[in-house]
């Protein structure tokens, strides 16, 4: 089986950190394509990053056909419900992917983010999805997304204080990673703080072998339903208009 | 003042009409600068038509600057939360206007709009907003959007019928009419029925031009904040790197 | 266009300055007519003082005819549903008018308000109106009502203190003022803080104006229909019995 | 003991009514205090009717202290937040009572009540309680109160017709009555459906005479503290000014 | 009257605590059976412990029938939805109690519980019961149940840290205490920071009272309805199959 | 890798059907253990047979310790915070797993679900998981859970009739079926519909592997802590008393 895992930022370092996480987890069998889009933005710190992304991410959903799967590489899932419309294989966000799986292992979690700027978009997730009273508190380490990949920065510490402090004040149970470029620590800091600290990259590798196997699709009816006829955007290969 | 109204489909039929509805209700002095991107889909009708759009859309307000506010006039408030991150000016999505307006007109509100597909776009905005609790339902008319510009369809007649089963079926005190191209009917419908019948663009603009004169402004704190810096997209006049 | 600016409290000297605060702000050709009621409570703070105070309220509204909306000038939007049974013009409070324009200027927002025994009637109003989850916090300066009207005390520094903490500890990104005593407050906090400061006098003043030029109306179907006959009460003029 | 019962419209038959089935279910050693304020509004029935019954209300209980409890016997809780600040002792309503109790008996309820009108306050209630989620639906029996007080009238018939469709369609598990004048039936219907039907006005006496034997006081900090001074309002005995 | 008040952990002592509470609040003529199971953990402090003790309290239920009411006297509530199969008597959890009751005399009240690790139980019944808005926080002291038992433990100075704490912090207007083994504390707590402190097993007692006397009763449509039929398990006395 | 999947109920047949449909979508290496306990009810339908079928179920996951993760094969996911209190491997509802999966490919779902009386725990059960605003509806088919395991009962049609008014009532997207003994209609249903239809047997396989194959465990802070000491009930194996 076959999973696209896009980052949809352009950050070259980034997609290949992310594709290396996913094939270290993935089942014998299972191809990881991790890809980035030709243009966008270098890092997603917010709404506006969001937005200028999806086209070069809903281009390469549309392009190709040689997947099982999409799985979406940014901790906002951006561009979930969109790329949802254009293909009836399961999509799935490393956002949404970290918070079902620690939904199943405790009783509360919070989240540990990059900058402050990002904890309302996260926060409209877990909304969104219905799992906002899962999560005790959305916490911001103040680090930028791209100090992630300087091997110098305080970034490790700084964001274990985080995960402390989650275990003190928000009676957290577990612990999930708000930003891709992050999938690097959770281990450590999992044994560390001595309770479950999910990435979102390796959830969402997990949850996405398992639907497949399951032969699950996005539903087409409703919400998610193909676009109804092309209009001056590029037509999804092997999807005709809709009624 | 000027306010910066924009389709975010290229339909420019649909553009006109949404701009002499907003001339018809602006105060004197209020100029309305209606517009549509070059490019993009015809009509918004789900998620994937919003996340084509938002290029276009972002484009318009990232170019100028000849505006005190800017009223986004799709529905689904397409792209608001990045466009807040563009400018510190008020943006108003015609969604949440009619929203607001409408829970301080009645107990609850219910929508009638277009397409199914475009009921859990709607939903979700609710939500976020906050304001679920007092919407009674989200209703569709199962009219395409485009329909609503071709003066012999049944739009009207059909639209009126899901007005009569709201007030019935889900106790509506008032109906947000929930597709900018109905703009037209408001008046109409308000009077056969009995009670409020809001629409989004004039309640949009009246709320701008309430901002403007007030010297509010988006906030610059968190969410909102302008993009840390360019990656690879155009640079928003008049706002360098936010720390 | 006639705004009925109604300080439901006695205290001439607060009627005065929300009375100045409206026509500050009001468009030309808006007239405001601040008025509060003959009998009732000096200052309202707490459950009780919104009940005693509601007789004399309700009738200034029932007892004119020459407005065109009324805006009730008490945080706890003092009667406000009441209000509305009583006029098919538009009937807004200052506090769901500082709410609604604040929700569409932040992703979240804090209250400042007074004494901390009115904490609880603003949480509800917050429930209410369905705006409680974009509220982050309700806090109290414990400033007493009628210290606002004092030159000499601290109010201004105390509430002031308020403010940079919901910045800090809520992630507020918009303050919403909790007493009309604190009109006059708002602009200096927004310069000194870097953030919007909501004065709900003024926020009502631009939504009566727009309601009223769009010839928005309460409805008159369900919980606003007009009280179905006399009951010892004085009849509102204009308004017989309904079914 | 003794728990003053306040009707709080000045319907005299009403409040005998109400007296009586008070004193049916009443512990031995318990009086009931039936009484109804000198004026304000026949019936309550909305919004305006609730404000302006309160200043008779509050009047009744300031004016008086030989009692144990109170009881609101207005299915509305007419003036229940501010009742609290007047009295350390319980304060119940008997829409209140009803919820809590069916809450323990059932999973979930539906509310009969009369006029549609009355459906928003009722609801609003349940939400303020924090027991909207229990409540399966209001429904509205579209008889107007005092046609409760006519043996002649089809009321009954029609309630009973509600308590169907409610089991049916809701799903509901117990009836609450949503009218003080529906004292009587609560028995009838029980044994017609098979279900709890439940009477708020037993029901709170049934709570006060329970907290009164527990020696529980209605709560003096926060929002029911005693009113901080008195302004041009009858000073409630034995409670002087709070700080 | 006969109220049968079920202790589910086997420590006798804590039985006889509860029992003597319950009878030093109970009615004439109300007799007080305390009892528990005679297998079971020794105390209940988390889920595994309210999972192994159910059997044993399911079979004191359905093994007498020589009560009139039911009283759960574990602060989790063990068992209450089940409970409520076997009998169409009411059954009274002591947790639920205490939460209806402090609704009913404050705006918001906080739960001080025993260890950290019964948190997440107790927010899961305030979240069933509909009432998690009305709690502002539970607060654990860190004290194991058993040692409520030991006169030498700090556990009574330890409650009382939590109070106070939650009154400061939390805007707690009342405060429920969470463990049947903390009855004695209540009328103390309540003195000391004046407000009320509630003992669900007490609130129990007077809740069932107040039931038997209105001769209210279980639903027994839907959930609560009786076991389908006999599989295996003890056949509970006087109820056959149902449909 | 060992999933130990049980069934709680005794009916051998159901626990052959449930293993052999866990097989036929377990990965390559992947061993399902299916096993009931040898004494319960002999099917669970409502709250009562949960609560008697806990003892069984929990025994059967102490006794033992030669699996990965553990699956709860009843859709009421009985049991499911004991049993996480019992080891740190991954613990599974078939619920649960449903849910979440259904909740990553469409926007709303119905539960369709054997009897009414099973509809309140469904319920309770979506909203301590966070997820009842993503489900549409609880529907009951009122088909017992045994006549599931009869070849010649109208069950299967009677399903598809409520997931045929799912789609055109709820506007579902999704549909699970809410019984282990459903498993087999899953493929059939889906294709006849159109839409996903998720058995929580199969999606919970999947979940369990993928949790295993990441290395996540169970939260061991807070309210799945192990059970603090030996209470008159066997030791799990392998753990020792918690602080």
């Amino acid at each position: 089986m076959r999973l696209l895992v896009i980052n949809p930022n352009t950050t070259a370092t980034m997609t290949e950190k992310i594709g290396a996480a996913a094939r270290r987890v993935a089942a014998p069998g299972t191809e990881i394509l991790a890809v980035n889009p030709g243009r966008g933005p270098a890092s997603i710190e917010g709404y506006y990053d969001e937005a200028i992304s999806l086209a070069g991410l809903l281009e390469v959903i549309g392009s190709r056909s040689d997947y099982d799967a999409v799985i979406i590489a940014c901790f906002d899932d951006t561009g979930l419900d969109a790329a949802r419309c254009l293909t009836d294989k399961p999509v799935i966000g490393i956002g949404e992917a970290a918070f079902h799986m620690a939904a199943m292992l405790s009783n509360s979690f919070s989240v540990v983010t990059t900058l402050g700027r990002s904890v309302p978009a996260i926060s409209h997730n877990l909304a969104r999805y219905g799992l906002a009273a899962r999560c005790a508190r959305v916490r911001a380490s103040e680090i930028p997304v791209l100090d992630l990949e300087d091997p110098l920065s305080d970034a490790s510490a700084r964001i274990g204080h985080e995960v402390a402090r989650a275990i003190l004040e928000d009676r957290a149970e577990a612990i999930v990673l708000g930003c891709a470029g992050m999938t690097d620590l959770a281990r450590a800091l999992s044994q560390a703080h001595g309770l479950p600290v999910l990435d979102g990259v390796v959830c969402a590798v997990a949850l996405a072998e398992g639907m497949v196997r399951l032969g699950l699709a996005t539903s087409r009816l409703g919400g998610y339903a193909p676009p109804r006829f092309d209009k001056s955007a590029p037509v999804p290969p092997g999807r005709g208009p809709a009624p």
